[in-house]
């Protein structure tokens, strides 16, 4: 038996590329950018008029002058007019070119138009003002997104200025989730008394969907034979195997022997938490194969505490920065092993503080649904006091 | 000019039914539930064995038996054995009813079989260890989830185990997003010098789909007419307009005049903001209008500050819990407006800290690549201090 630190170590050591791929940038979003996104041209790309008013020439209203006739109007999305005579005026509006021989703007709240003649009623002009700079922002070239940037709503609006319609992300696994267990069936099914529903691989689903993954589902009997054609074929068209359950002690546990048979290497067994504890992990060539027990809080910290940044450093977003939150009462746990602590958040004044919602062990499914995340606490200690800090694993 | 406190407040006295549907279980992630979950029958829904090994009669083992004959298997998944003499046993696997005349489970660690004779190698046992009892987590037709709560992993499982496969949800608006503008172009295409691409309506689409809304979207040229006629079929067709651009002073805002021409009810025009301040909001019958100005970053901010809200609250989730930051250095910001302060976000021992990272105001969309979200500074102060705490507005 590991640590679950130890257990962790060997998991990130064992990442994998899983390729790029073109998308929309549409359907960018929540993907992983493989590709430095640069400014295709100054940002913003002319001498842009942020106010709607009027553009004048500085030196004029320097020279004392204060009524200014309008030549014209420059409207957005038109190209640049001049302004014929320095001591005259341009209307421009909001997000058009600045007009030649123009430097300045003064909005329409500080003018008065009378006769096509707009005058300036306020001292307070600065020159250039309300003028948004060729450039200011960026300049062509510069790199605007990072290659290896999860593509944010912020990202997306990025892509679209400068053209990116197509773009270079990261593949995301093919993965397939397996559960056991004869006693299990379908979702729209009765069970007998001695049979429960499937629900451990759709709680794999939809944390993978948070990923922005869509995973595959299979059950497999308790039957050693059919397993093995199973997952044999599975091994060869997916990326990753997510199981839950048949890891244990149990007479029909053939999980860890078949996948042996199958030639996947078993790089542990069993790690020192709970809930947990028979987590089995291996690989075999490209594929990873994540085996975690069946009881449903058991898959659930799993998933997040070992998959997830696994996940992650493979496409190499930031794996390791999960954030710590204050334990709200004292709490003990005598066992020498981790324990992920079912925490319900509350903040106060920009702290994050974890109040313990402990539930029936493992198998206490339902006491999900009244917390928010984990706090991790460490296998050396058994006591854990009020005001402590931990690290914390949310999943809302 | 209102507020911005006093702009929310009447958005939020706004708000929308859209009514419910139903939708698959596994499509209901993200989703907002719109009706209570209770427990089928009793979790666990039999006495369930939660460790592999040997059931017993506890009486047995007080009467000093240590070493037991086995008289056969319970498996999970297979319909409840009896212990025929109460000095035997039977081995029981995880998941399994545990078999009648027993009460106690005694793990294969604790056991050695020899001869189909398991006998118990630890004093250590209490009476019905490692069996779960019926009812234990939740009773039958105890609520499992409430009403309205926003539908992660942990509820999908238990929808999931209580055999609904079909779910009751609120319905999602149906909403158009509207970028106005004749400088704007298509993103496949090359701007000429004066124009740029569209960008506002697609972080618009990007952050609805952060809310499970999936959106559509338009671009109408500045005529009104046209835009006359466009709206006018919108409003028709779709439960929310969002638009980006034509709300402010310019000759070609044709916005706020065609929408009070279609009967648009005004609720307010211009918050004391910045960026955002031409902020329009309205309402025709049960169609929600939000028109945000089209600088980039006045659009991302006016989308997260209000319609947020006004969306979370009219499919009643919690809407006013955005959270706190704390800034980390001096900050100064003179004008009598709200000020929306791009920030950055560090944590550091359950404590969240706020970078300014300013940029170069509303039109600086390469900003938020930067940034994590918003520090929102009241309008009535100019100094704001390190060490101090505001609401906080993320977006990652």
């Amino acid at each position: 038996m590991i640590s679950s630190q130890k257990a962790l170590e060997i998991i990130l050591d064992k990442t994998v590329d899983f390729g790029t791929e073109e998308a929309s940038f549409l359907e960018a979003q929540g993907r992983v950018l493989k590709e430095e996104i640069v400014a295709d041209r100054d940002f913003p790309p002319f001498n842009r008029v942020s106010m709607d008013g009027i553009a004048i020439d500085y030196n004029s209203f320097e020279k004392s002058r204060r009524s200014f006739s309008i030549e014209g109007i420059q409207a957005a999305g038109s190209e640049q007019l001049r302004l014929q005579n320095t001591e005259n005026c341009l209307e421009v509006m909001t997000g058009a070119i600045l007009p030649k021989n123009c430097d300045t703007v003064i909005r329409y709240e500080d003018v008065v138009i009378q006769d096509a003649v707009a005058t300036i009623t306020t001292e307070a002009i600065e020159k250039g003002q309300n003028v948004h700079s060729k450039g200011k922002d960026r300049t062509a070239n510069d790199v605007l997104i990072r290659k290896n940037t999860l593509i944010s709503a912020a990202e997306l609006g990025i892509l679209a200025t400068v053209g990116k319609s197509s773009v270079k992300v990261a593949r995301q696994p093919k993965i397939m989730i397996v559960s056991t267990g004869d006693e299990l069936v379908e979702v729209d099914n009765t069970p007998f008394d001695y049979q429960i529903r499937r629900s451990n691989v759709y709680t794999l689903v939809s944390l993978l969907k948070r990923l922005g993954i869509k995973a595959d589902n299979d059950h497999i009997k308790d039957d050693k034979a059919v397993l093995k054609a199973k997952i044999g074929s599975y091994l060869e068209a997916y990326d990753v195997l997510l199981f839950s359950g048949a890891v244990s002690k149990g007479k029909y546990d053939f999980l860890p022997e078949v996948l042996d048979e199958l030639g996947v290497q078993k790089l542990f067994h069993k790690v020192a938490q709970r809930p947990g504890k028979p987590f089995w992990y291996g690989k075999k060539q490209n594929v990873s194969v994540f085996a975690f027990p069946g009881n449903p809080v058991s898959t659930f910290i799993g998933c997040l505490k070992y998959f997830y940044p696994w996940y992650k450093k493979s496409v190499e977003i930031p794996y390791n920065h999960q954030g710590k939150a204050i334990l709200r009462e004292d709490f003990t746990f005598k066992p020498e092993l981790t324990y992920f602590l079912q925490v319900k958040l509350d903040e106060d004044g920009g702290l994050k503080i974890a109040k313990p919602v402990v539930g029936n062990g493992s198998g206490d499914l339902a006491n999900l649904t009244d917390v928010d995340g984990f706090l991790e606490l460490p296998a050396e200690r058994t006591e854990f006091k009020a005001g402590e800090t931990f690290p914390l694993i949310t999943f809302r």
